[in-house]
């Protein structure tokens, strides 16, 4: 399993919606700003639709289209393949291109099911004994200032964490004239605002804390039964079977207290992943619509002067960071998607093990699981197995 | 039952701690600068060491002294009775003073039971009868902004509430070696920081919804379980048989979703009692730490220049403003206090019922009871009875 | 010169508007919360219509009144006379209070002209030697947050200073339909923004730096020339004679370079009386719409960690907090006026020059000229004489 | 003068240093999100000394390079000509592609010198009867926020503006060790923060009030006269020969008064573009370090619910959005330069000139001249000729 030889690897992505646009922008621009040892070549794109994929891999510079992923995945050219489809694809799809020997990139959750998710982390452990890399999406962890924060609580600068809060504030739901999608159908997107945003929230405090959650009490909700089918003359409504909100409260394997939240009705927050974090000797504070901000209290600071710091993870040190501009010149979203993939090509070209794995996505997914399993139990307490 | 005659009313206040410090600046500024129909006098100061009383006394203005609480509700001069002192005495005076002919006005927590609030409520019930007047001192729902936000709220410009997320953080204990204090023995306290400050934030959203919880699942935990005695040569510890930090998630009665979080080890979070409110047609937001603010997003806006403003909540239009200051020029915390006496004495005056009532203070408790049970059963779904 | 013998100080205040409630409930309340050697009597008000004024001493607390400064000057019970009038009457007031052997407190600006200054400070220069204590009643000075920059200013965390930007932005005029006050005439007031507001700032900022601004180059403007008379029942106007806003550009003595702005036009700010200074080692930011928070960067710190951190100045360390509440707990803006009059008790009892001296609002003054004589001559270069 | 009419045109860009890098992606980028009629190609980079110029364009997409920038202008295959360099080189290179029959992008400021910038409008102009277009490459101008700002204030939001204030305030040269550079020669940068980023504020808030400046009175300063020569091993020291910081007062077209301070020594402060401005009907604030909000109070909102509002401008109908992400998925730095190159592209292609142009150059190179003379003749007022 290798690279073309030329210095290049031939990506092969499925999908190209939202997630297929900013992992096309990332492919095409990794290289042009950090020194990555494989410079990515926009082989494939696949789609269902020949024309519309056509027209996407025009548009976001691929140079060829499959209408088949099995015929991507089978393709020669193509070393990586980058899953952005809806989740009840992504365990067919990564398990055949890690059968077909390809490094995988899968985005997040990992798949629609704990079950599905097994399967997956145990193909993807099978396929690195052949050399073969996997990675979930999980692009949150790689936003400058959540870098910086997991760097500052491995040097020892919160101390023993005793409280998390974290929400995940959206509000495109809000309004219940806005019409069906496919991530509101249970069988195509799993679960609702839990899958889809909880699951960030949830990989990005375990990656912060470098710990798991071992229980949840939990609940959930749909405000919104019915939706109008988008462009539907005769304003026909469809069901919408996934959450529109989540929220618990949790344990911590060190004993630290959590609450989460996931929501798209939360008016006014327009992507609000917000975490907060209480440590013996310091907190850290952090939301997404500030996202190049991190705000952090050092208790070992007088009195006096003591207080909650703006850092503008902007500077050269800071995590990803160097490659791009000058001190107080943001970034934006794709940016955390091109560190993605700038980490990922250097393990692949490396021989390392990237991360988050598969079996840190699969144990997302448990914590998933036991999220719906407390909510569809009044709320009971539950073990994350 | 009545006043002096001659403009004034007498108040006797027993316990003249923090609260009493902060009471009786209420009782002594709020005919300075409201028109009120009843102008306070500081009649009796009741503590239990005649000295420390005595000192007290002398400082913050009382005209006479007692170390009985019963010889300070049975004087004439005495027609209000208000008390600070800490829960475990809240039921024995207030019952006193209620059949001694008194009005009374009650810190909170209520009670340190549920038991002990009901024979408050009934005593508050009868006595209400007889033209008395009851009231808890939840300040926080006279902090203007979070009046202004129950104005929005009953004005419709929320809409139906979905979510409601309430946080109230503090720090003070996040030092291991801070020592001992009373407000730690469950005996004198009936909990940690769920009733000293998880109460006011139950209160305050209860408030602000104008509904009730009708059930919880609960998280509670004690993160220092001793602590130095205060000033002991020797270096002895003592039991803290608290909470040092109580979560909880519910459900509203009209189905709106919330979290709960009260905690002393919020480290760098001196005093932040935050609630933030998601309705159909606008949300709101406050920090105790910028209490002069309310965060208010207007769903009726257009999306171009919608975002949510800053409301600087010190415009003589805004509640309890008029009496103060211009605009921009802004009040502390002592003043909600002055706004609740005034409230208080405006009542007792008019013969109508101030609220929060104590069957409110019952409502708070048998939350505060829900939580408990919860915390202590697994975090299993509780009903507010 | 003395108090009473009995541990109290009479107390005589001229002026019952604004800045009399103010000064009334500080004098009312310095002595519940600070230890001060002499607690103030609030002995007469002085107000030119005898009912307002006997209706303002009882609302106020004052135990009695007299419609003729001097007699009130002439009592036996003042010791203090306190000057809360517009600023066409402060030197005669303050310089026969002097003469009478009083202390004098005085409302800023100290007088509406240099010259007129200048007798005033020479006035109490003359009477220190007496023991009489003067002072300026520059209330922003006592703001803890900006008395604990001024700490750290001379604890030298800033280094040299570089850069001063003041700005006081009112917008109580930005509707031209707000009717005429005495403020908006110069025969009474002496300048517009630039005295009213203006003044605060340059106070502000040369008692920050330790040092005074040595010359300016100013523009100031009128924006509405003729306003309605309050209550004229035929809609007549009246002549603004003052300034709406004024801006310069100036230096201080160590070569820093300073902008100022004040103006009641800035629609939405309402006190914003905002400070920011950058030094070679540190920076500090201030907005008294914020007025418990100081901002601070310290420039020692690492950059991966370094940051703008937002003091919350409610510590019992912070200056004159120790009095108040426990963290978190703000106050307001009268505090800042308790402040003033226990420095002020205080220095009487000690026999000690407070600041701001006369002669310190003398040099107010003369900047005060500087700009109104650099505005009217094109902005030229003028120096603070 | 056309393009290549396989719906593609040629860019031969000048300097790939800091701008280099920045427009190579918006030329990469551009047609990736926007629908552009004419796809950029990347034909040449132009770079005095050739292996580092071979390196850059291999680094950023270049298909070939040149030494000499007459050689690159003189080019078939290059339509458009980027330049990216030093301010002294400006006027030969866009002269000698305007001679050429070229389309031009020039950073900015437009020249070091008035003089320069009036040649460069002169051509620009003779050049535009002959169909080709030039544009100074203000970015800032295309931050969404700033032109929702501008559309705002076009609709009428704000009512006649009042008051202006900008600030650039950086502090890359606050630390005296900080090594010379370019910028901080007089000869190659023409002036130093003034000309740097004075130059944007001036721009945008021109841009913004759609007026101009009529005079300005003006202080400058350099604090560190002499710094270390980047890696000298002699430790020699060079002369810093233009202004470290610059600040002025000055009055629009329309008597709006408005304050400028640009600063590298401003300590904590990396980035931070603010622009303030107020009107009769609303207010506007911006901060480049918080660059996707736009702070907004609108002066018809009831006095109860007014407050300043943070737009979060990243709605698909906001100015430049809809190309991007979902709501709250934020934009950087980079951004601008796309939107840029979008709007150039489109003005080449549909034959229309595009703003600011080489004309609305020479104005603010007339500002800047201004302010220089006035800070040279003690702060004099100096009409903007």
């Amino acid at each position: 399993m290798s690279n073309a030889g030329d210095g290049t690897i031939g990506v092969g992505m499925v999908g190209h919606a939202f997630m297929g646009r900013v992992h096309s922008h990332a492919w095409r621009t990794v290289h042009r700003f950090y020194d990555v040892p494989l410079a990515p070549r926009l082989a494939v794109l696949g789609g269902r639709d020949l024309d519309r994929t056509k027209a996407a891999a025009a548009k976001m510079g691929w140079d060829a289209v499959e209408t088949d992923w099995r015929e991507l995945i089978a393709r020669d050219d193509v070393q990586i393949v980058d899953i952005c489809t809806p989740g009840d694809s992504h365990k067919d799809i990564a398990i055949a291109a890690l059968a077909a020997g390809k490094h995988v990139l899968c985005e997040k959750p990992l798949a629609n099911s704990v079950a599905e998710a097994e399967e997956m982390a145990a193909a993807a452990t099978a396929a690195a004994a052949n050399g073969q890399r996997s990675m979930v999406a999980f692009n949150y962890r790689r936003v400058p200032a959540l870098a910086l924060a997991r760097q500052m609580i491995v040097e020892g600068r919160l101390g023993r964490v005793r409280h998390v809060r974290a929400q995940y504030l959206q509000d495109w739901l809000s309004d219940p004239t806005t019409p069906m999608a496919w991530r509101l159908r249970k069988e195509e997107a799993g679960s609702g605002a839990l899958g889809d945003i909880g699951a960030h929230i949830i990989d990005a405090t375990q990656f912060l804390l470098g710990e798991q959650l071992t229980g949840v009490s939990a609940l959930t909700e749909t405000f919104v039964h019915k939706r109008p089918v988008a462009g539907d003359p005769d304003g026909r409504l469809d069901d919408v079977t996934v959450d529109d909100a989540a929220l618990f409260i949790g344990r911590f394997a060190s004993g630290a207290l959590a609450s989460y939240e996931a929501t798209r009705f939360a008016l006014g927050r327009k992507n609000a992943m917000r975490v907060e974090i209480n440590g013996e000797r310091g907190s850290l504070a952090f939301d997404f619509e500030s996202m190049n901000e991190l705000s952090f209290y050092d208790g070992e600071i007088d009195d006096q002067s003591a207080g909650f710091r703006r850092i503008l993870v902007t500077e050269p040190t800071h995590p990803y960071v160097g490659a791009w501009w000058p001190p107080g010149h943001l970034i934006g979203y794709e940016h955390t998607f091109t560190h993605e993939v700038f980490d990922f090509l250097t393990h692949v070209h490396d021989g390392t093990d990237p991360a988050p794995s598969f079996a840190d996505g699969l144990q997302v997914q448990k914590v998933l699981g036991a999220v719906e399993t407390s909510a569809g139990n009044d709320a009971k307490w539950t073990p994350v197995s």
